[in-house]
């Protein structure tokens, strides 16, 4: 846990807010990505620090739909860089930390995910992201 | 625009989400810093990729109090460093971005800051700051 990958922004319209980051960040999405498990499509921004990953869903049922017609578009999660899902869930669950997916699934960007529970959080959403 | 410096998140009591964030991350909060004019306690804690700030309410009329009756606990705002806040307000403006506070605030960790408003940014409170 010690480099955040991306920070995860839920949007309604990815080519309005693809428009919207661009004149915010002053550079281009570099590219752009259907995650079908999770029915959504991500685009991807790049900055000094982390990336940012926009997400819009693809069909009503989608996470990312859920999430903003209960809260509005914004910030949906924080992605952390791991070496090890298993090794980090070990961890964690001692910790006291809640896992929303044990199996790790196939996420954006070549990556496998596990997320934990924002209520083990502090009401943050936290991904775990390991290269494949 | 080029970097972010941190993430801030919106806490009920430091003391219990500094340990919470401190098993959570395998580091401890490097600082704690009281900032007056808004009301908040804030801790910070040191990733590869930028920090992660705790805000705790220190009155009940703190922006954060306000935040975390409406919303719960979780993400607030994501601050990008800037060299010039006023460059950077005038190219913002210029695209569109609605302002908060022209008037740049003293923040944590000697910076000046201003915010944009959300409305502007999907939903994502933005925060520009310049190290004094």
């Amino acid at each position: 846990m010690k480099k955040i990958d991306h920070i995860g922004i839920a949007v309604k319209d990815i080519e309005v807010s693809n428009k919207l980051f661009e004149s915010l960040l002053g550079v281009s999405a570099y590219k752009q990505e259907e995650v079908q498990n999770e029915s959504v499509l991500t685009s991807f921004f790049k900055n000094d620090s982390c990336k940012i990953e926009l997400l819009a869903a693809i069909q009503e049922d989608s996470v990312i739909a859920e999430f903003i017609e209960k809260k509005g578009e914004g910030i949906h999660h924080i992605a952390f860089e791991v070496e090890s899902i298993p090794d980090e869930l070990e961890r964690l669950k001692a910790e006291g930390f809640v896992v929303l997916n044990e199996i790790p699934k196939k996420g954006a960007d070549n990556k496998l995910v596990v997320f934990l529970h924002p209520k083990s959080t502090n009401g943050v959403l936290i991904e775990l992201c390991q290269s494949l």
